[in-house]
């Protein structure tokens, strides 16, 4: 199988992924082509000559191997029970050095968190940071955390997940129960000052990873960002750190360390949700 | 010799070239590293560890070959000694497919012969394009045809070349004599209407295949193009057919099919200017 890169630049630096496949024979054999060689081979295919195309691929399952998930906390200062749930993944893909994809996550979720634990007064509830473990190849951290953790619903407030780059925060969206909504439109105030608007028609998703504890029932807000470039970058060779711009960098943090801020030093139950499939 | 490469943009494709040396021992092996890899390896230099580079270069001098300037020519309709002379280079480096360095001005100064030989009367000088062998390793195809021609000097009227990209023309210089002035002021006339301006503090220098000729006296004239992006694509593997903008490649040919009718039904002579190292 061989299919034009989804990235939208004309680098021939194509963005690439992994294929599975649940029948016998899955997966098959396949490769992205940036779009200029793309168009190449569709100007190829125009031709009346027969096209012969050469395909020396080094990739491929080399067998299970364990890693870990990366967990942090700081105690809440009046409650030690119900933390808040943020999250970001350690492993990427393999032709850049993860940058986008998802070392600003990790570096995002990591400084709101200690914004927050460096107060003079710590917030209420306490925080909690997991670095999720082999998110690229099929969400495995997410799964294992939300099954370790299945028992332990109760003892997470709110979640949320920082997946999708390091460019500027636009909107959130949020999945909490109807007495929750005093927080969120605190929430909503705050953050209307970075330039971020609420979205009141779709419910929030957790991300990749807290998603898995939200399907159980967790409550979740997610912060949207800017992803126009993202897969010109994540999944790429161009994956690289020059790519993550400050500024951008410091109202996503922000918004961030707002959400942690608030969230955390709520006294309202967000949840549990509905669980979903 | 490792260097950071002359691009400016962010892509991890290098702009490559060629190192040249005349001291015995030259030329030294040299390698160009993209602007996010050239910034890694300084953050690198930044810590206290040893930093080891392993490089793998597959490149080298192979001996010399025959390669063949090609040369197409129309007559003129009143005079059959003094042609135009366009210039543009068929080689192109080996990492992108040459589409912007020279396949875009092999296809510009063609276009402009093409336009005028198909009028209803041609111009009153035959019109010459030559697209020379060679260029990217020092310029031999228009030594060579300077070479060749150095006695034939009087029977080129005015030369030109297109070698820097495929975007819009923005001024234009001559080096040509007082006595053709009119000429240039009725070309400046013309190209005015497409947005460029004449260069008046600046000769035209004929660039690097035609200049040949313009050291031994040939008058020249230089449609100057933005070459903002060229350093980017050219001797990189993003030089690809898709980094040819259609809109500005039709203003260019517009300039370039300008300057051929305008020079090639003139009464004037343009030179012989004085000869340059």
């Amino acid at each position: 199988l061989l299919i034009r890169s989804v990235g939208t630049d004309g680098d021939r630096l194509p963005h690439t992924g992994m294929m599975s496949g649940t029948e016998a024979g899955d997966p098959v054999p396949s490769a992205a082509l940036s779009s200029p060689d793309a168009d190449n081979l569709m100007l190829m295919f125009g031709r009346q000559a027969p096209v012969r195309v050469r395909l020396d691929l080094d990739v491929g399952f080399d067998g299970e191997a364990t890693s870990h998930n990366v967990v942090g906390e700081f105690d809440g200062s009046e409650n030690l029970d119900q933390r808040i749930l943020l999250g970001a993944h350690l492993d990427s893909w393999d032709l850049g050095t993860g940058a986008v994809d998802d070392g600003a996550g990790v570096a995002l979720v990591l400084a709101a968190a200690k914004l927050n634990a460096d107060l003079e007064t710590r917030p209420r509830h306490p925080v909690r940071v997991v670095l999720y473990a082999n998110e690229e190849q099929g969400v495995y951290g997410g799964k294992a955390y939300a099954k370790l953790h299945e028992a332990d619903l109760a003892n997470h407030l709110v979640g949320a997940e920082s997946d999708l780059g390091a460019d500027r925060i636009y909107r959130f969206k949020s999945l909490v129960l109807p007495g929750a909504e005093a927080v969120i439109e605190l929430l909503a105030t705050h953050l209307k000052k970075l330039g971020i608007e609420r979205e009141l028609a779709e419910p929030a998703g957790g991300g990749a990873d807290v998603g898995q504890m939200r399907k159980l029932g967790l409550p979740v807000i997610d912060l949207d960002q800017d992803a126009v470039r993202y897969f010109d970058l994540h999944h790429t060779a161009n994956d690289t750190l020059d790519k993550v711009n400050p500024r951008n960098l410091q109202q996503n943090l922000a918004a961030w360390a707002t959400l942690v801020y608030v969230t955390a030093n709520s006294t309202v139950e967000f949840g549990p949700v509905a669980p979903t499939e």
